[in-house]
This record gives structure tokens, sequence and C-alpha cells, in this order.
């Protein structure tokens, strides 16, 4: 069997979790990783790897799977597709999707490539279970109530106020898509806990949310990859009303955003030139094995 | 827009849901109900619809819905098929799935047609789930968790019993795949309810799992077509274990069957000719609306 060539773009934590999934998934073979910081010395586990600065000096890469910070995903995309090297994204700027994928979709086509985008957990699988809850009962109400897990928007937010030295945002589901911010912070010298705290939650990003603040002595020790959402719907199926559905999940969230990224940079490889979110591709085309086999076991 | 025309073939418990689910999805449009007993007068909902005993007398029909017992929907498919109208079925012997895909594929294909098989929830959206849950975590273990709700199988199987008149099985979900069956029984005048109690034990359908037997008066008196089902995996994303899913939902279970079979209805519109289960299939197909806004509303 040929195995498919990948190439790791970026090397944070989410690069890192991708090289263990592709390790593990016998279909792939690693092409190498793409870093700026190539000519330096590197980690262990890329000893037997190439690493390089760019993707161009690797030979037959398949697909790319960018390991990016989501606001660089569209350029390196470009480029990547432009040479006509599939490409998957864990893009997760809700807003912005639509216009992500009609811009890749045409440099796809132009190039015979295929790209899919915001292929994460939310957006991504969570993206597929929400359609098909829609699916099952057109009519009725959804909610996806995310965590308890770390929110890195508002973390961010919080770093941002004056007199924080380190900071973090966590997110507790309150049910109906109603959330806590539960934010702890490590003050710089001098700072006063007490304007920081109502900085904090006059901040749009959490003024309209409960929001507690709590001090600290360090921020790192709480560091915590887990993470969770709770996906509901109420609604109609045909014409019977109060069907039930709920979709639940504990998880490390690095290590399944990456599972899902080499998920769908294996099912790149059956689509059509253009760009696809995962809602667009058939579940069966992100897992190993033979068509029939995964059939009569799954279905 | 240009409407889908669907037909209803059979008519009893799930052809009525689906008549229901088809009248509420602005898309589409009754062709009319093929039924044995068209000359017959027929139930009021069905005043404004042609009933007719062959699809051939039915016109400009784009797909047939069926809505027959699993059996036959072999026969019925190939026949449809065959006059290059699309079909789409909730076939559910597991076991078979593979056998009618591929019979049903060479008929698709050969007539320019496409054929959704095993589409209801289980088969069918539970697929989706499971093979979801396995991409997420390809290491691991799953259980499909069903009831409480009504099994067919089982129920006639207490009903080929020696002195029962008529005869329920509900199966109650006890974790891990495991299922109790709770068995209610109407007898014939002069049985053995120890007797019957015995044989229902020693039965197949019911000698490895705990059965309970309770004589009731009137079976039909506990008719409740609620269903649900409890999915679970724990497995490993990567290198990383204990990754947590679990899916849950509470059903009527015909009017759930009738709105899949109605997704899929229109999904086969946009499928390459051919047989597919749901896996095979994108979500957003089995949804109605402008594409864009579909994954603006859902990704």
């Amino acid at each position: 069997m040929k195995k498919i060539r990948a190439a790791i773009v970026g090397y944070g934590n989410i690069g890192r979790y991708t090289l263990e999934a592709l390790e593990e998934s016998e279909d792939f073979e690693i092409a190498g990783v793409v870093r700026r910081n190539a000519g330096e010395p590197q980690p262990a586990e890329l000893a037997n790897y190439k690493v390089v600065k760019n993707i161009s000096e690797l030979k037959d890469v398949n697909v790319a799977i960018l390991a990016t910070p989501t606001r660089s995903v569209e350029k390196f995309a470009k480029e990547i597709l432009a040479m006509g090297i599939n490409t998957v994204d864990s893009f997760d700027i809700h807003t912005k999707i639509v216009d992500l994928r009609r811009t890749l979709d045409a440099v796809a086509r132009a190039n015979n490539a295929v790209s899919v985008i915001s292929a994460g957990w939310d957006p991504g699988s969570d993206s597929i279970v929400r359609s098909l809850m829609q699916s099952l009962a057109p009519k009725g109400i959804s909610y996806t109530n995310f965590g308890p897990g770390r929110s890195m928007g508002h973390s961010v937010a919080v770093r941002a106020i004056e007199g924080v030295r380190d900071g973090l945002s966590m997110t507790i589901p309150l049910g109906t898509g109603i959330h806590r911010r539960m934010v702890y912070v490590e003050l710089e010298d001098g700072a006063d806990f007490k304007k920081v705290e109502a900085a904090i939650k006059a901040d749009p990003y959490f003024v309209n949310d409960e929001t507690h603040v709590t001090q600290v002595p360090s921020v790192k020790e709480l560091n915590d990859v887990g993470h969770g959402v709770n996906l509901v719907r109420k609604g109609v199926s045909g014409r019977t009303h109060n069907q039930l559905f709920e979709f639940d999940m504990k998880i490390n969230n690095p290590a399944l955003t990456a599972q899902v990224l080499v998920n769908v940079a294996r099912a790149s490889m059956k689509q059509k030139p253009g760009a696809y979110t995962m809602i667009e591709i058939p579940v069966i085309d992100m897992l190993y094995g033979d068509k029939e086999e995964l059939i009569a076991h799954l279905v």
C-alpha cells in the first residue's frame, strides 16, 4: 500500500500531538516538519525527521497539516495549495469560515488540490454532530455547552489587562449555552487585585457572563489541557415533538484536534479538488481501512 | 425551486410518519403512495394523494421511500432502481448490509440511480456517530446500549411461544452493551404461565440475557413507540488515552426513522449513481437549505 506523505507545518502544541497521531497511523508517512527555527537544535522526537524552513524542501508531500496559529492559516494554505499539495487546518474563527472556504476553494480547484478547513473538534467533529442532530429534528433548539476547559481567546484578553503577569480563563458550562468564566490571575508586583478584577469584569470578553476572578501565585501550575463539550438538541422529527439528543465528550484538547487533523488529511485524498468543511465529507473517508469491512463493523 | 417528488412505498407505521415528515419538508412533493390495498377505502390523511398498486402508475418520481418490512426491501429496491428511480430504505439486519449494498450498487449504477440503504437510527444516524467516535479515538472500545424501548425481533420471538396470545419484549440498557429483557405476555385461555415463562427464557433470543417475564391482561395497553440509545466510546487519540465520548437520545422510534428516510431521500439527489450507507454520505447533503448558510450556521 502506498502511504500518504504528510508534512506538519508549525510545531507548537498541536504540531507535537499531530506527530504522535501520524506515528500511530499506519497509512501515513511523515515527509517532514516545517518550522521557522529549522536550523536550530530540535527536540529528540524529531531526530528521525527532516525539519525544514519551507515545505518546498520536502519531497512528494501529499498533504500539509497546518498546525499554525489560526490567523496564519489562510496565508500558508494558499501558498501550499498553489504547489498542488492538499492542506488541512483547524481554523476556528466561526464567523470567518465561509469566507476562508470560498478563498481556498478557488485556489484548490485552480491547482487540482483539496483543502479541508476548520477541522478540529469545534468547529470540526462537533459540527458533524450538530448537523446530524439538526437533520434528525429539523425544528427545535440546539445548545453547545463548552467546558470545563481553558478558553484561549478569554485567556489572551485577561493577559492584556494592566497588572496581570499571567492569566487563565476557564469556561464552565451552565447549560443552554450559558457559561461561567473562572479567571485565575498572577499579578505583577505592586498591582492592585481589586482594580484588575474590575477591569476583567468590565472587559467585552467577560461583561456579559458570570465571571469570578481569583488571584493565584502561579498560573502555570493550573495548566491542564483537558476540555469538554455537551451538545444538546430538543426538537421535532416530522410532526413528532420532544425528540431528545445529547452528545458529550471529555477530552485532551490538542490530542483530539491533532487526531481530527490526521483524519481529514486522510479524507482529503478522497475528495475532488476544492475546499471543504467536515460536514461536507463522508465520515467513512476519515477512517483507515477497507470500505466494506468498515461498513460491516460500524453501520 | 424544483421540488423533489417522493413516493412512499408501504403504508404501515413508518409509512404514516414518512407522510408527516414529507409534508413538513418544503423541498419535497408527494408523488403518491404505493400499497397493496390501493383499490380499497383509504385513511383520511391520504385523501389528497394518489394511492396506487404499482409505482409505475405515478408520474415523475425522483425517489421512492421504502417503508416496507426489512425482508422485502431488496425486491422493491431492485424493481424501482431498474426504473431509474432512487430508493431509500431502513433495512436493519446488520449482518446483511454489505451484501445488500453490493447487490443494489450494481443495479443502481446500471440504471443511473442512487440507493441509500439502512437509513434509520440504528443502523443509520447511530452509524454516523459510531464512525465519528471511532475516528476520534482509533483505539478503544465502543458500546451501543439500546433502550428503553421495544425490540421487534424479540417480541416476534415471544409471540411464537405456545400459549402466548400477544407479547412484547422491552430492551433495557444495563451499560457496556449488556441488556435486560422485560417481557410482557398476554396468555391464551388455559395456558400455563410457568411453562410459557420457562419457554421464553430458554429461547435463543433470550437465553443469554437477564430476562423477566410478566403476565398482563392486555399487551396492547403497554403500547409506546418511544425508544432510546446510548453510544459510548473510551479510547486513544494519537497516543493520548482516556478520551471519553457519549451520545444519547430518547425518541419516538418511527418518527425518527421516517425523518431519517426523508433526509437521505434528499441526499440521494446529490450522490453519483450507486448504493450508499449513511456513513458514505456527507451530513450536509441530508439538510435542506443553502450550502453556505448551513456552513455558517452549523460548522
